[in-house]
């Protein structure tokens, strides 16, 4: 597949090499700034241009990956009739793109993303087209670079995607950064935690989160609830996190 | 080394696997309940009993697996004066053990244990011994099973340890099980978010994680937030955590 690539950031980067394994034709990467552009598009064998009307128009598909609020400036005075267009942002609706061409859909990568990775995890795509051209092609790009984590969603579906993404990444890596912050200032060395907290991220294969929730909450140990509030002392925002998640945990248990 | 292993459960039956492997001699399972025991002590290829009059003083050292609480009953009437003791409780003191023999310690693995799991994860140690001998001994047991992830901690360490656990485990885990529930309600495959957690977990060995934070809260989307929240609406118990971890994020951030 010829592909046009909009943006230079980690989505960008990332999805372009994985293009670009699978044996497709990276045709061209535009952005705004130069210099990230030419990096991009030499690590993808490819040419570059920060000028809209310089792209490419012999290219099958045109991806806009970029973060949500740049799409709007990405696809102002941008008309590509006739050409399949997607973005890869869970919270922007597809039809954000029906100015630009008749062709439009979502290519939503469901994963943290980061240039600095070595191995690429595994990526499931979710997307949606307007139409069965658009479908197919988006359909059979995600196949290209993930067989068997392809599904078809819809904008609505995308969102619900995006909170539970919320609940399982934003959210744990934040007590992950509260529990960093603890130990650096208590002189714990975190990466002592690192197996437990990748098992407890891995276990969850094989068994439904709940049915493998322990501690002191859900056994509803004062005791050990009340020493580690008192440990909590002089950690107020974390000492609040505790006691609400403790609760949360016991209102579910 | 000769050890006598008190329980049964995930703590009692992992270690006593890991022992084995590293070439221990099990000499006997000491048990409440005498099918467990006896079940256990036949996968460690050893004996059991249920009698505290029955246990093997030949041991080097006698290992208290069972669960916090369970503790006291298990050292009730318990004398092995001259014997190494430890429990591996995290939130014990060492001295509860004081009443059985005068060298006692606490064997701490730090990790989320199941009688279920294939393959055993990484367990760091952390141990303590009231003497010389009750630290060489619990230190060396340590090193034959987590070479290279063992350290000495006190009472005071290990509970401090055991709250950043609590943040970056079970508080976590909870999050998983909310986003879980969350997605069966909504008809999405929870699944399909596995290697997102598991890349969110892995991505912090080599990053801290307050650096790798990402979402809404951390880019102050508000219109992503709203739209969060209002589909969170059915949710009571997720949206309130949506809107304190929200808040969370950006205090730290």
């Amino acid at each position: 597949m010829k592909i046009v690539i909009f943006g230079t950031g980690n989505v960008a980067t990332v999805l372009g090499r994985k293009f670009k394994s699978a044996g497709h034709d990276i045709l061209q990467v535009v952005g705004r700034n130069a210099k990230e552009a030419s990096a991009l598009a030499y690590e993808l064998d490819t040419i570059s241009t920060v000028y809209k009307s310089a792209i490419d128009k012999g290219a099958d598909l045109y991806l806009i990956a970029v973060s949500d609020h740049a799409i709007t400036s990405v696809i102002d005075n941008l008309y590509l009739p006739g050409k399949v267009m997607a973005h890869t942002a869970a919270s922007v609706p597809k039809e954000v793109l029906k100015s630009v061409s008749s062709h439009y859909g979502v290519f939503y990568p469901l994963q943290s993303l980061r240039k600095e990775m070595k191995e690429i995890p595994e990526i499931p795509v979710f997307y949606e087209g307007n139409d069965d051209e658009t479908k197919l092609m988006l359909g059979r790009l995600a196949d290209s670079i993930s067989p068997g984590n392809v599904v078809h969603a819809d904008g609505d579906m995308r969102a619900k995607l995006h909170v539970a993404a919320v609940f399982v990444s934003n959210f744990t890596n934040h007590l992950y950064a509260l529990a960093a912050d603890y130990c650096r200032k208590e002189g714990i060395d975190f990466r002592q935690l690192q197996p437990l907290l990748e098992e407890t991220a891995t276990r969850i294969r094989d068994n439904a989160p709940g049915s493998v929730q322990t501690g002191p909450a859900l056994r509803r140990d004062s005791e050990t609830i009340q020493k580690h509030l008192a440990l909590l002392k002089d950690h107020p925002q974390m000492k609040n996190l505790y006691l609400l998640l403790t609760e949360s945990i016991q209102q579910m248990g």
